[in-house]
């Protein structure tokens, strides 16, 4: 669906996680539930490369990333990724630390709103993919810990001391970066870390259901409202005003503009287009 | 009282909305109660060009940001505005769009604070008018909606996309600016997008209390801790904390300041001059 | 201990605050009871040296500032130093404010996190120092004014405008710098501009609590932590992303990473050894 396509394949099989698509909404499952998701050196590249590839081919309009079993994310494999990167040399520990990087990058920057369903752990770099996110929908039994300093790593990983200042406050994120504690959903709820609180065990149904609207609504509206929103937090005043101008007039000549005024007038809800 | 004139002459009619000015203190009043105050091309033009001449005359020293009847803001005209940019080419779409982020700019950028007294909806443009305030005194029946993709246009309007993120973190901006929901006078003031929950129907009172307050005290000083918090939200720490020493050396030789110490010597409250 | 000595002699004797240190842990005490701690410029120049002196020589991984008496600190002396600086020239008066710009700058560089520990009143500068640790516990008998516009001054002094909008928000920022009101430790809390908010009287004994667990942690990883948070609030995305990456890479080689694999595998607590 892309409308610049190159000769790069699209990719029939994701070896290191789930993907399934329905309608404009595609589900990211993070799929090793007996080890709790840790992510592993492929699921870190089939997530660099998943949303490449469906940020490149225009045929989501909105992603939900979720984790099966007891938890959402336990973070990077203390067997797998901890014993390896022992072993490794500097160029290979800076190729390792840019790939989960541009993951979070990814994430910010995909042309769709992106919907973490966090239940039970999300932990280490599981808590910089959610903190990524657009949306956080979380349940009660959600606990999300930045524990990098306890391995003995900064705090700082994938973008974690860029982010959450920004969502919660440089004091909060002091304190949760610093001591990797464990911020359970009320208190995640009380600093604004998640955005919607659910019922127990409905995270994932109410993260499907807002996929579903997003999806269903003026996605190219949104698609440059998360754009927007990625893009001003390092920009001046003046230059974002200038750019939200811009922006406007752009989607002023749009399909969605018109047909929101034309329901309007006719009294009838709007049939967005994504356009 | 500008000490340096240009030929521009002064208006004396503001014909798209109200202004009273009282010793210091302007009350510019959105009046159009039977439209919810909702903004034309006119109310955009006026509040830029007020706002610039008030910045250039230096007779105020705070300004009240009102609506009459039901409403603070009901946003742009359905009719007037909508309607008429379907019709617009290009330049005039950003000319139109400049013009609302021109506003924006003008309310962080005045040289005296600006507070909203919001009460009823405050919704599209109004609640950004009300989000580049420095105050907003909101009453319980206050309700701010982001509502520009509900629309069809991005909720990067008007700096709104570089303003809320600052105001309530990246998450709840997100949310608000994506979804359009409406905002109640509760979460409002628990994610700290409003500065004073008032009683019922006492956000113009508290508000013109508050302006008041702030003209009668000194005003040079309160002038210049706005255009730091503006300033300063695009800078660095460094550069920062070179602007603050040269702010405050520049106040010490002020006559508040010395009226500060006098007063305290003499055990009797400060006689501001605002210089 | 610093690996770089140069010629300049360690302090022996710091005669405007008093200095102990236990094992890595320096407690810095503002010590001027019957003045409420207020601040001499003696006592900034010594925070300002003493700062950078700690911050050279290495041996220091966690840094309490607290203050003797009924409160943390009144701000600065209204006689010694508002006095003193009425008869300042303007050359005069730029050092002492960038002196006490410095001041907030050696605390957010400092290559340890520092730990302030609040009772009773924290005013002015008092309040700023506060606000430039990386953690503030606080008791309830704590309040927090930044009453720089009660004197004639700006709000946005030491760094306080660049600061406390990127810790409790814009708006909530505004109303405390432009207004100089008291914050009490509920509010406080609820803004996010504590940390921990302790039982009554124990703010001395959680900060040295706190400071002992920080000191015996992976210390060159709290420092990063530290150094990356404060690095990027200044920063966009991709490069805080590259900058962590580095990080990452670089503590990945270093001896607590390999520790922690080592306890993890043999079921035990790891030994830090800051390095």
């Amino acid at each position: 669906m892309s409308p610049f396509p190159s000769s790069a394949p699209h990719t029939d099989d994701w070896c290191h996680l789930r993907l399934t698509t329905d309608d404009g909404v595609a589900t990211v499952t993070l799929a090793r539930p007996e080890k709790l998701n840790a992510l592993t050196f492929g699921a870190y590249a089939d997530l660099r490369d998943l949303l490449a590839e469906l940020s490149r081919e225009r045929s989501v309009r909105a992603l939900v990333l979720a984790g099966e079993g007891r938890g959402f994310c336990s973070g990077g494999d203390v067997d797998d990724i901890i014993g390896a990167t022992l072993a490794m040399d500097t160029a290979q520990l800076l190729d390792f630390n840019r790939m989960t990087g541009q993951v979070v990058r990814a994430l910010r920057e995909t042309p769709f709103p992106v919907i973490a369903a966090v239940h039970g752990v999300a932990a280490g770099a599981g808590a910089v993919l959610a903190l990524a996110a657009d949306f956080r929908i979380a349940d009660p039994s959600a606990r999300f810990a930045f524990l990098f300093t306890k391995v003995g790593l900064s705090g700082g990983d994938m973008g974690a001391a860029y982010l959450l200042p920004r969502v919660v406050g440089l004091g909060h994120a002091t304190r949760l970066l610093m001591l990797g504690e464990p911020v359970r959903a009320p208190e995640a709820e009380r600093i604004g870390l998640i955005s919607e609180l659910t019922d127990e065990g409905q995270a994932d149904v109410r993260a499907a259901a807002l996929a579903r609207r997003l999806a269903d609504g003026p996605a190219l509206a949104l698609a440059q409202t998360k754009a927007l929103l990625t893009a001003e937090l390092d920009m001046p005043l003046a230059a974002a005003v200038e750019m939200d101008a811009a922006t406007q007039a752009l989607l002023m000549h749009g399909e969605d503009y018109a047909e929101f005024h034309a329901a309007f007038t006719e009294k009838r809800p709007p049939k967005w287009q994504g356009r």
